[in-house]
């Protein structure tokens, strides 16, 4: 176990669009950074190849000696027993033994594997809004929906690394197909993507700057206009269900939403506290609260290193048993 | 910690109907059992009277003396952290200070309180068809639908002792008003009196026996009844969603339902695995295995009794700490 203070964890955050890396310490700042676009639309061996530049590149710092754990945060489906990784918008990777590549890149470093939504809870329990509670859900609502557990005081990641998945719960069992194959989906109805879909199918069109993204929609909601505050009351009552369902099944005090579509604020935040009295109603459930995320785009990086940590025993985060996180973890080769 | 083979726990098991009892070994047997009607329209009193005749009869036995803990599964809602119930179907008990009220009769003894649907749970985990899981979700499908949850190979019943609840989570944001005042809950489609009343509305009838429950209801589609097998398919694609929500949310490997609904047999089953298929699509949820449950009518003893073991260390169940079971835990005043 290493407690010394001048510990640094390597971190990775992979995207579909950019692959950010950053030595953290211990006190969960990110001390060297380093960052390529994702070649998603390349081969496999290309996408690995940026990766591999974004480890030399802090390999080659001076604090680099200090790295005692490598953590990546990965766009999903993950694989965190086998240490694979899947990721949706990058095609070239099925499979990929992401784990294993990296591994043996660092020499001997222990390396751990979450999904980006188990990643951002990491960060949010570790440093943000969630932090000291027992029991939470994180989410980031944005193109897609994700999440992450807080359960006993420590990340629930589940066997394979996936656990929180809160997108793709149905909340609406006779409701539109979503892109994952089931329907009514949490992610279906209250993605950006959705909530901008819906807005312009019902009339609504976008102001003179043209956006005619969600966040479009939600400057127009502000400003009153009924169709854009329907929209966004609809993803609010999926969100609501969402977090009430996540609260009554396995009980949690708080639920914290980051992401691009929680910028909308008092749009999406007023319905949906207000939708969650309607679906979180049992004594346990009913006193769950609701808050922003605190941690913006280093929450990824940040919470790959907690998870790493935690699986490490560093840094007092974990017992190292793998109990903490439920990230797999390989030992260097 | 208490590993003699010898050592027993003492085991309540309450609900609407009856207030069961039993001194349960390590093997999990029930060695000496006790029972009287619950006087659920009488007054909180009147009620823990009938609790105390359970807990005396078992205390005038000559195994008595080898009892380590008491264990309590209860009607919800339950709140182990302050030892209260406020059973639904028991309107004389509203914040009941039941694991005091025990306590002082047991003389020193732990109490140990979880919810009705974590104790089955831990009976499936313990003895039954979730014997060797780590990830687990356990339901009784009856006149409503409980639950419970075991994560990581430990029963996850959080800080109130009411995690699992997972007939009232919502599978249907706009559907029908549910007893509990959300709507489209998993109950409120797929338990017993649902399944008849969807059938009746529908125009089924009786047969010869008049039997207008579910279990008619199961006769009828077993003979091929329209309506009938009709009704069936409603409750099972809201059971789907509500299991492929939980593997979705927290990793489960399969899903034991027992309860007297799950004694319609293929006629639910069957559908459910197949409604599953549309539901649990992401990688990691899309293996969640359905099995019926193996412990009848003595799971609720069965269970409060390892819950209770499990919080005491006794039978190399749980570390004692609390963490095991998340259930409240009182010594004896």
């Amino acid at each position: 176990m290493h407690t010394d203070s001048g510990d640094l964890v390597a971190a990775l955050d992979i995207g579909g669009t950019k692959i950010a890396g950053a030595l953290v310490d211990g006190a969960g700042r990110p001390r060297v950074r380093a960052r390529r676009p994702t070649p998603a639309r390349e081969d496999g061996a290309t996408v690995m190849a940026a990766v591999a530049a974004v480890l030399d590149e802090l390999a080659r710092t001076g604090e680099w000696p200090l790295v005692r754990a490598v953590g990546i945060g990965s766009a999903g489906p993950v694989d965190a027993s086998a240490g694979t990784v899947s990721p949706v918008n990058v095609p070239g990777w099925r499979g990929f033994p992401l784990v294993a590549e990296v591994a043996r890149r660092v020499g001997g470093l222990p390396v751990t594997l979450v999904g980006d939504g188990v990643a951002m809870t990491a960060a949010e329990h570790w440093q943000g809004a969630a932090r000291g509670r027992a029991d939470a859900l994180c989410m980031v609502v944005s193109t897609g929906v994700g999440g992450g557990l807080v359960l006993g005081g420590r990340l629930r990641s589940g066997p394979t690394g996936n656990a929180g998945h809160i997108g793709h719960i149905s909340v609406d069992l006779d409701g539109e197909p979503c892109a994952c194959g089931s329907r009514g989906c949490v992610e279906r109805i209250a993605s950006g993507p959705n909530i901008a879909r819906r807005a312009l199918e019902a009339g609504w069109r976008p102001g003179s700057d043209g956006d005619r993204s969600a966040a479009g929609v939600a400057a127009a909601a502000r400003a009153g206009d009924p169709v854009a505050l329907a929209s966004f009351d609809r993803a609010a009552r999926a969100l609501a269900a969402g977090i009430a369902a996540t609260a009554t099944l396995v009980e949690i005090e708080v639920a914290v939403i980051g992401g691009g579509v929680a910028e909308a604020g008092d749009v999406l935040f007023g319905p949906l506290r207000e939708h969650l009295r309607d679906y979180a109603v049992l004594s346990f459930a009913s006193g769950v609260e609701v808050l922003p995320a605190r941690l913006g785009s280093d929450a990824g990086v940040v919470g790959a290193a907690a998870a790493a940590a935690a699986e490490a025993g560093l840094w007092g985060l974990g017992s190292g048993t793998g109990e903490g996180t439920g990230g797999g973890t390989a030992s260097g080769m």
